[in-house]
């Protein structure tokens, strides 16, 4: 059953129109009480139109109103929401539309907590949980079912942690993060020292420090830094399955999309954008406002703000092959490119044409 | 302990014959009681040839039998049984000689299970289990140690999971599926709304559908629709660490090794196999039989059933190194053929030989 | 808070110098109780300088006494501990100071022990834990908060557990390891036998041996193996969100760095370093001492000792894209390439200073 299924509370376009500042071409007393897709929509449902690529389906649509552009507006044959920023004035709706269920503050009987934890009267801790010594849970904060958190943890007000998180011992999280099953903060991080072929554990003494309005991905792993803290900025949204390594810095805002990565110690700025898959070797700086494209390898510091790439495309596999065959033979192409340019140079006449070019 | 290393339930190669169809080569009376691989069976075991890089090991074995196809069974030193695919025979007798422990339904005195959840009289629940309101096990079901299940989830009749998996609320999980220690079905999509440097959060009110005979492998994560659902048809099978986000469809009996992943929207036809380590971009149609070799990115639909191909295999460090450094010259490598072919056609007598491209 | 913000056990740099074999150079009675970074280290702090990045922090530290190579000493300000290996000797320092928190060996009365388990007097069982039938825990063991741990397992002596592990049935853990959150060591491989589109399970009846002193990262996961065992022997350390499949064997003292994989059957040698998220793809054997460098992917088996790599670093995305675009021209550009050195040869007084070569 999909949640998004169940009614919710109803609310007249009129109202959306004043709560979130858009200009209402339409009937004001209409009433909406669920969102949907431009497709899926209804009667009773709100929609929005943000990404061109579903422009097409605006037409049809059936919804009672869409949130769209001033652009679209004209192309609309229902009510429309006129927005600047349909996409955000959309998730503002949702979330009014389709509220949390409310939870009930309590501490489930089979939660293991600490003689010395400090839970707020307002938190609610799930079944299975466990709260380690010294460990405070703040005002508001949820702690889903089967979560561990260590000793000596902060937990923000208004934090929310689903389900089977782990938060190890000294790590702090701050106010109205989201935290998805089964991500674990405070590993260790991945150090160690060799020493005649065999590897002595560098002690991982520093801890995490998660700043507020963090979301972080399920199964993602944050490790606690060497000596001082990995840190992760207010505003910085982790999706699934990330590596975050010890002593590495997030800033603000910055988003990292599933399966992406940075390697210990590197620095990365605000407001960045981490495609899916991209890697970032260590100990690396990156600038504010950088983005990387999908499976990028990123190898060196980035000192410009700016879009960087670095994946080859699929391709149908024996295209693919004689490509990639090539790829192995480039210096060995480069050489017989420049034999015949000194070729041509060491003719009469040579030379006409070929430019002379740096190629090292 | 190796399991494999239990004896288990006797039986004759004339009964395995004639449970899985298979011409018989030798003594039907012959008992065996387990399977080995070709170089570690003994006369109690039976063993099988399928992927012909095992073949040297056929004339050395020491099995009772070893199921085969028509075209190896001359070399066989040892009982044959004959089949057309004898890797799916093997499939069916190893099952059959090492059968699943048998589980007494029960519900362990440490699960914490919702007043108004419904669980099946022949279902297992395990220690340290939560399951939430509304939420309904099927007959059969196994729920295995420290599983957190939300609210409004359906388990399906038959099916297991092992440990420690989480499925959120409004999750459906059909008959027969198998899901792996730590995976993750139904945490949020990585939604966000840019909106003057800050992200709203998108409200995923989605659920996620699994059909019948799923298997998703350990940590594997599944995000839950944005508006509509998720949706992992029957017989799909997924490895360990992959990563599905919201709202991908994925075509029955596809299967997805471990690693890679399908971001959001991407909807994979049927029968598809996608290799290790694949990523998919976002809003991608994969139409039905279509391979991905390892570690491919996939960045345009596919329209055209076949293998589609792209990476580039490791080399010799100072030798891939010559040839990254060209290819990042290829553009300037492209100017320079394109500069010789052009003094080549001006020239008197020139082009002799040079096809004209159409090279961007 | 960070742990080594935390004040811990006093010495003084003779008893230092002493007990890790160094020179000193300077007042050996200073006490020192904690190591820094060499720019956050204060006068109670020992720090080390082992890579050369750091060297320029050396002349403003302000720490006690630094840890390092004799072709630095003459460069610090302050006391030196000269080691020839002073990474190695800085982690026993930092161990020494360091030390863990005293674990007191008890079981917690939420953790649900099958009655045929044995558990150690000296191990510690956490809170809201499973251990299954006939398991051992081994003297010293800790098995943190959440951790499952199945039937018939072995822990060995003095490993731990951090929290949230899963261990399932059959698989055997030596002495001193530690096993960080959400890892899953047990499940089952990925094996599927194709028949008529649809996807028979084999049965993975193989366990899962894991040698001495091996470290395996945060959500992590080791599959068992088909028939014989997964193996990964003494010494290995696996980061986070590292995949093993079934039937691979690691050699001892290797690393793999996070998000890196081997697919199934795959021999991996001793000693070697495989980088942050290398793949490896099915039956290679990688000989001992082999290194990959970021993000390769291993297609063939290696038999020579050394370096391989295989990844293209990310450009500014215009840049990029012109290669990526080229390289998919490659086999046409080497095609004109061909048609030019043809014509020269074909010219009178052709081919001089184009060297014939093999390309393909």
């Amino acid at each position: 059953m999909s949640l998004a299924r169940e009614p919710s509370r109803p609310v007249t376009l009129r109202e959306l129109a004043s709560l979130y500042d858009c200009d209402l071409d339409g009937d004001g007393e209409t009433v909406v009480n669920r969102v949907a897709t431009l497709s899926g929509a209804g009667a009773d449902s709100v929609t929005f139109l943000a990404n061109p690529h579903f422009r097409s389906q605006l037409r049809g649509t059936r919804a009672a109103a869409v949130i769209l552009q001033e652009q679209h507006r004209e192309d609309c044959p229902v009510a429309s929401l006129v927005s600047a920023n349909p996409y955000a004035t959309y998730a503002r709706v949702a979330a009014f539309l389709h509220p949390p269920h409310d939870i009930e503050p309590a501490v489930h009987a089979t939660a293991a907590i600490a003689g010395d934890a400090i839970v707020a009267e307002s938190a609610r801790i799930g079944p299975q949980v466990v709260v380690g010594s010294a460990s405070i849970v703040g005002e508001g904060a949820v702690i889903g079912a089967g979560c561990v958190i260590g000793a000596d943890v902060r937990i923000g007000a208004g934090s929310r942690l689903l389900a089977r998180v782990t938060v190890l011992d000294g790590v702090t999280v701050g106010e109205r993060c989201v935290i998805h099953a089964g991500a674990v903060i405070g590993s260790d991080g991945f150090g160690f020292a060799e020493d005649e072929g065999r590897w002595v554990k560098v002690p991982q003494l520093g801890g995490v420090t998660i700043g507020d309005d963090v979301e972080i991905g399920a199964n993602t792993t944050v490790d606690r830094g060497t000596i001082e803290n990995t840190v992760i900025e207010d505003g910085v949204k982790l999706d699934n399955l990330v590596q975050i390594a010890h002593n590495v810095r997030i800033g603000a805002h910055t988003v990292m999309a599933a399966m992406s990565g940075a390697a210990g110690s590197t620095r990365i700025g605000r407001r960045c954008k981490i495609g899916g898959g991209v890697v970032m070797i260590n100990h690396l700086e990156i600038c504010d406002d950088v983005m990387f494209t999908f499976r990028s390898v990123v190898t060196k510091s980035v000192r410009e703000p700016g879009v960087y790439g670095g994946s080859l495309p699929a391709e149908e596999a024996q295209r693919w092959r004689r490509s990639a065959a090539r790829f192995r033979q480039l210096d060995s192409l480069n050489e017989r490119v420049r034999a015949i340019e000194q070729a041509g140079r060491d003719k009469p006449g040579g030379g006409t044409g070929t430019r002379k070019r740096d190629h090292d």
